[in-house]
């Protein structure tokens, strides 16, 4: 028998995965919205999207981005948009699993209403915490292109203590910088402390900026407000991890002349790799029954 | 009485040494080849060369380049090139310090012909263990930029156990690398297994090679061959560290179109700020007689 998959778009992370499930014993992959891509370099056939029965699939894998408000897939490796429609899932097998990176109200409510299942890989939590070692480094990268003093004795201060804050916190700690992290709960203080790092309260963020080298923010929320920027030095940079639009008053920040850059997502940006196999290796563990299927 | 300094010309890490000398008590700085630099900077005047009384002065300051082969010093901040002769150098006090970054035939001869003494920056071992953490983070820095993959579980080996070798290993085992050490020195092979890294005979390279993502010289010595080249994989990237030429057969590993960069001097460019602090830490030394004048 075999699992039939259909990778429907996708970006460059996309190719180490399709590269990792094609290693997999009894496995059939079906490319659709790559034909921009060299056909030699997955040895795949990539069809049109037309061509898919959907009756047969055991996995389709769409983009991480998933599909936008009105079901368009827009393929980085194609020209074409693909339409996903609540009638195309309702004709999936039932046992299908559906991947994204993400999801919206559309891409919810027609698997929803269909009972196909959905898993939103960036809201596991395995797949974050892999993912915050790429981001990690991106904003390293990142850091060292934007200083003119090391990472090396600066003084990094980072905003959240969750599984990005916490990689983002040891990564820097462990090439030399003197750390503080920011925190709301108490028992996330004590780890901090545990860990080596200076604990700082978050009502007194703004009291802890004015040495600050670098601030990194982790938190989706306005919590680098004009009060936490004032009194940064004028060389200090924010590094803003959190999603769009970041928790930082960038406005506030330009007025005073100070660096603020809101990072893209990173794993994908510096390490697509990485990050492609980060992908694979969870959606292995569903074809091997690891996961709950 | 003071000290009185001229600084003849330099780069963006003289600035950061400029202002530190500023803070020593009874210290008067002349700067020449700074006027294209608003002198607003640094609050200090600028001066012509011609300006200059060498009988007066306690320290000579060139750039980090020194002269070139005819005594030509060309400033960063200037059009106006400086001519360094003998007969000037003569003039100066016979207990003055004259500093420089790296030295040549001309410059050794007309400090030793003088009976002068020049100061030799960058080959003082405190220098070189200092400039290689900013060396290690432009080297982090580049390797994120031109790979598809993370540091974290990459394959690293580090070819060279000096002063810059030891920091580029700690560095990339800090992120989370698998490092290997490929050294001369049985002494060193030892320290290299002692730190936790793999040792690598010197003479095992080339069969060392087959699971290196990341193959970085610190060794001036044409180390890197076409032996060495052959079994990378395809993926893999040379960051070649030592000086101009480097240690790398860069014509076959294009060949084979492998990623071979020759870097730059990464403390200036990546760091200059830290750069500029750690040349003034060791100038101020012999200043304040903690350095045998």
């Amino acid at each position: 028998m075999g699992n039939l998959i259909a990778v429907i778009g996708g970006d460059a992370r996309y190719l180490e995965l399709i590269q990792q499930l094609q290693k997999l014993e009894d496995t059939t992959i079906c490319l659709i919205g790559f034909d921009k891509l060299n056909q030699g370099y997955t040895g795949l056939k990539q069809m049109d999207f037309s061509e898919l029965d959907p009756k047969k699939l055991d996995m389709v894998i769409l983009p991480v981005t998933g599909t936008d408000d009105t079901g368009i897939i827009e393929p980085v490796f194609s020209d074409q948009p693909i339409y996903l429609t609540k009638d195309w899932v309702q004709q999936l097998k039932s046992s299908v699993l559906i991947f994204t990176g993400i999801t919206n109200d559309y891409l919810t409510s027609i698997t929803r209403d269909t009972n196909r299942r959905l898993i939103t890989l960036f809201d596991r939590d395995d797949i974050a915490v892999y993912n915050s070692i790429p981001t990690a480094e991106g904003t390293i990268m990142m850091v060292i292109e934007h200083t003119d003093f090391t990472i090396h004795s600066a003084n990094v201060l980072v905003v959240g203590f969750g599984r990005v804050g916490k990689t983002i916190a040891n990564k820097f700690a462990a090439l030399g910088a003197n750390v503080s992290v920011c925190a709301r709960k108490t028992e996330d203080l004590a780890r901090v402390s545990e860990m080596g790092y200076e604990a700082i309260l978050f009502d007194q963020l703004s009291s802890s900026t004015s040495s600050c080298d670098i601030l990194i923010n982790t938190i989706p929320a306005p919590v680098i407000t004009k009060e936490a920027i004032q009194y940064l030095p004028s060389h200090g940079l924010i590094i803003d991890l959190a999603s769009k639009p970041g928790g930082t008053d960038f406005e506030y920040a330009e007025q005073r002349g100070i660096q603020a850059i809101l990072a893209k997502s990173l794993p994908g940006i510096v390490a697509p790799k990485t990050a492609g196999r980060i992908l694979a290796d969870v959606i292995k563990q569903f074809l091997t029954g690891k996961e709950e299927k």
